[in-house]
């Protein structure tokens, strides 16, 4: 069923202990989308600038991905530079400078308004308020967010989260949003803000999904090695929705599996600098992955064991 | 069949943001001994001054801890005095004094030779290494270790691995050892170093049971009220060995649901100060929590998701 992102399409440069990249492709719609687009087609739509290497984007484009709805203004793209610490766990944003992205006003292409499954990137969140605007009947929205929103439109964002399914964020935006440090008691916090449903993302830890009255939690994938997180969590909500638009229908069971299906994405995303991890990756690829974390997690039954 | 426990039987002050003790029943074999007796019977050997409340200790007995094994010397009682940060994931040591602990040397009562299920706290590797001199041929022997012995005793350490099946320790302590911050590869070098299993403790993230080419992992029960995380560890090892003691065996199916039984455990033992959050718990509350951790981390088959 029909898949829409709405975010960045960005220029990244990154330093890891590992390596590093320079104006290598990034942004959340790109890592959502080349994630996504292993389960099922999605649209983009974004804003880049007249600097964009837009045949290093095109050339993924046989993979599924509709390009159609991003925007080519005057000016320079959205650019972003960090520099992780020696674990990977923490990250400084060195330089933001959002060039066409400081003027974006997302425009939804002819069609996208019967979108079914529709993911709010981390943008400004009354951006978000008015995709939710052009669109008629969608089946499931998701957002994600940021600190910077938090802090600075807390009410744009409580309007926000009144009119989406589900609000994806790591476990920091969960704990500042909310205002506490334990993690179930900031997703039920959240879920009071107008969500059904509350995926927080835990990097190296996995992920959970908080419900009413019910939890459901992944770890990560076990990885010997990890490049750079960048665009994790992006990756893992394109293979969230990319699995549950392929399903076309939303149901805790669909979400579990959904959960699988964003950290097996997640996983590919960090083994690679910018969107590299995904190299040579194949649908069947990532089925054997989910069948994988299948294993990782059971639980053999009692009266099943020798 | 038979469990037996050698560690610390201490008193802890501790203090956190919610409340503060001050030498309360504390120390691994303590914190052990509590948990698995839910599970199995537990012979408990240590030593304690003759400042110890012993009345306090023996009020547990009734729950199945053979306290017999623990020597009575002439002195004080190992006290260990610490604080924890806002958010608990910190803790800094402001006192430890270690009293008749300082020389301990573990002497089996009799009997104990024939246990088959050993548990090595938390204490000096070469104590660790006397206890299994006094042990025939027990089905299963782990160990905890901890960073002082890590930096101070790394050779009697590495000697201690070789000779046990599990080795049970926290994320920071197996980075440290291995000296590798990925917790994969650190959990394959110390595999490396003997034990067949390696059980990696995470705190609030939950717990790895790492084998040759195959992890499992485990989160750790969710929990919006959080009060003291002192002993959770060694409450988690009580509950994977109580629960292994009590079906005889170990296989790696075995070994999966003993991890379920030792979050449990942890769940309990930080729900309260000292070993308060293990009153009124029952053996059916545990096997509750443990069938609330199937659902937990259930992964709906593809085919069965209407």
């Amino acid at each position: 069923m029909s898949l829409l992102v709405v975010g960045s399409v960005a220029l990244d440069s990154v330093y890891t202990p590992f390596g590093q990249t320079a104006d290598a492709l990034g942004g959340s719609a790109v890592h959502f989308s080349v994630a996504a687009s292993l389960l099922n087609r999605v649209r983009v739509v974004g804003v880049i600038g007249d600097d964009y290497p837009v045949d290093q984007l095109t050339r993924l484009a046989p993979r599924g991905i509709d390009w159609g709805g991003v925007e080519r203004a005057t000016g320079e793209s959205f650019r972003w530079k960090g520099k992780y610490s020696y674990d990977l766990q923490s990250r400084e944003t060195l330089e933001t400078r959002l060039g066409v992205f400081a003027d974006f006003r997302p425009q939804l292409p002819a069609g996208s308004e019967q979108a079914k499954f529709v993911f709010l990137g981390n943008i400004d969140p009354e951006l978000q308020l008015s995709v939710l605007e052009q669109v008629d009947r969608p089946t499931l929205v998701a957002c994600d967010t940021m600190n910077y929103w938090i802090q600075s439109k807390r009410e744009a964002l409580l309007a926000l989260l009144r009119r989406v399914d589900l609000l994806m964020v790591n476990d920091a935006e969960a704990r500042e949003f909310s205002g506490d440090w334990n993690i179930h008691r900031a997703g039920r916090w959240l879920l009071e803000q107008g969500p059904t449903r509350v995926v927080i993302k835990q990097g190296e830890y996995g992920a959970l999904l908080i419900e009413k009255g019910r939890t459901f939690a992944i770890p990560a994938y076990p990885l010997e090695e990890v490049f750079d997180p960048t665009g994790a969590g992006d990756a893992f909500a394109g293979g969230f929705m990319g699995y549950l638009a392929r399903r076309g229908l939303v149901s805790t069971d669909l979400m579990r599996r959904a959960m699988v299906y964003g950290s097996a994405m997640g996983s590919y995303s960090v083994s690679g600098f910018d969107i590299q991890g995904f190299e040579g990756v194949t649908t069947e690829d990532v089925e054997e992955r989910v069948r994988r974390f299948v294993d990782l997690t059971h639980i053999p039954a009692a009266d099943r064991i020798a």
